[in-house]
């Protein structure tokens, strides 16, 4: 039976549900793929814990409740060199202007011959195709999903539901909290401000929802994808984007006047001069495929040379399915 | 530069549409796989046709249209053995009382060491378990997406894109046939007869539409599914279904009056007893996921225990697309 160490790296909300799931999932990778898949290590900024043979969930559950005083002698890097892990986890928080911890740590795992599943976005949004070629020179994979709308397959759809189309459109609705928001704008009459702060009350938005709601998280994705899907070469500030802020109460009256109805749509589309690629905010009409995609739910729609279009909606927008592609991405590497 | 020889047995409108393809991706496969990917070999009931170099296009257009007199002394068993190809695309006419010639084809591709990959329903339908195993033991792969709605992905979705997740139920528009025929009596009044018959005119029904009107297509996909990704042992006798012929004018009229929708469709569901699966004539409602999936377009929903529901619209239903779910599955084997 092979063995496989994980390392996670960040462990708020999503890096904790990795760690559940992994627990759960033991004995069924067991079974399945004749893998003993161990949990050896987990970091955050404040320090890590470590056990060669596997963490208990005893272990890093006390690990996670310490209060978070950074251990001024720990050293990120220096721990997951010594775990010698063979696949990182990296669920850290995602930095977009430099790419953060989490664009060290993937690094360092591909120059040490371990495969990468990344959550965070500020790693493959910052330089994607710099991490792609040190993956490939090192004979390991980088796996993305939870990073490009995790339960709503993305990524996967077009490299592998579709390997073998050219695929010349996306566009989607790939942030939960800004459709949530437009959503209760529409049907409730509410405010921006209105929406968000009752968003913020449900746990959907941020104490600070800027990420989200000035299109950011979407661009991001848009970026990724472009990059990862399309082969293109974006630099997310080159994506132009629109913000849920400048949608006031009379923009939604006249959209209801006219049947139509406002989403912040991301796409990406092949042209005759290479790839381009939007965060906009779009009145759709009614006979769209995104006009019954409300609340918190996200879509992707595909264009195709020859199998057509398709729509995918749906995927829960929480720790446990963000955790659960992360896992996904693992199944895919262990099975190969 | 590793060498692929493909074999196709079944050389209809979707056979040559694979060799089409074949052909034009020729050099896709070798940039991107490093696979020097040839068709050495299409055979027919009516005989066969082999260069062990690879066939050219026109050598396989000449035998496409050579009159079909069957060679008393063809022998689609020996002709497969003394191809060696390492994969064979079966493509013939779905036989789901014995599984036809597809299911020998099958058969013997493993025995030999061929991965097979089946765009023809029969063979998985009476003999699914068989061939999954005779597969293993022979260490070669078994891939349907051709059989179960090609361009709609079914199991991919189930087995790739929700790898981990526990798939509690699916239900699907399986049948582009019945949806275009359900349609056109919802939406334009006609009868099933009418109906039918436009289908016909259109190409979308074959000159006798019972295999897809009765709901022998969707329960052709529902069992292959339910033993290929829910591990049940069903047979397609089991699986309950309703035929659109039992759709009279008087149905219409009433389901408009209550605001529903007529589908048909296929569904598989865990229950305490194991698997329960059925092909039934639904008047949805008009909140329903199905409900704007209309024509001949195709749908899947599913509901997971930890990514939420999915639901999965479109993939076009023509032989090109059938034939380009069959090479999707081509590029899963060779990029292994």
């Amino acid at each position: 039976m092979k063995r496989w160490n994980i390392v996670i790296t960040g462990f708020g909300s999503v890096g904790k549900q990795v760690a559940r799931l992994l627990d759960k999932r033991h004995a069924y990778y067991k079974e399945k793929y004749k893998a003993d898949v161990r949990l050896v290590g987990v970091a955050r900024s404040a320090g890590g814990c470590f056990h060669p043979d596997g963490l208990s969930v005893p272990q890093w559950e006390d690990f996670a409740a310490q209060r978070q005083i950074t251990e001024s002698s720990f050293d990120g890097a220096a721990f997951l060199s010594d775990s010698n892990a063979d696949i990182l986890i990296e669920a850290g928080p995602t930095d977009i202007q430099t790419g953060g911890s989490g664009l060290v740590y993937i690094r360092q795992a591909f120059v040490q011959g371990m495969h990468a599943i990344t959550i965070s976005k500020g790693a493959l949004v910052v330089d994607y195709a710099g991490l792609s070629k040190l993956a490939k020179q090192n004979n390991v994979m980088l796996k993305i999903s939870g990073a490009t709308a995790a339960a709503l397959p993305t990524i996967d759809l077009l490299q592998y539901n579709l390997a073998g189309c050219e695929v010349r459109a996306i566009e989607g609705i790939f942030t939960g909290t800004t459709n949530y928001v437009l959503t209760r704008m529409m049907e409730d009459g509410l405010s921006h401000e209105e929406a968000i702060r009752d968003a913020q009350k449900l746990g959907i938005a941020e104490p600070d929802p800027s990420y989200d709601i000035d299109g950011w998280d979407t661009a991001c994705k848009v970026t990724i994808l472009a990059n990862a899907a399309f082969g293109a070469s974006l630099q997310l500030q080159d994506v132009p984007k629109t913000s849920v802020r400048d949608v006031s109460t009379d923009h939604i009256s006249f959209w209801k006047q006219q049947g139509k109805i406002p989403k912040l749509i991301g796409s990406i589309r092949k042209t005759d001069n290479g790839i381009a690629a939007s965060v906009e905010l779009q009145a759709i009409d009614t006979a769209h495929p995104f006009a019954h995609v409300t609340g918190t739910t996200k879509a992707i729609r595909v264009e195709t040379d020859v199998m057509g279009d398709l729509l995918v909606v749906g995927g829960k927008s929480d720790p446990v399915a963000a955790a659960a592609a992360a896992l996904k991405d693992l199944e895919h590497i262990i099975s190969r």
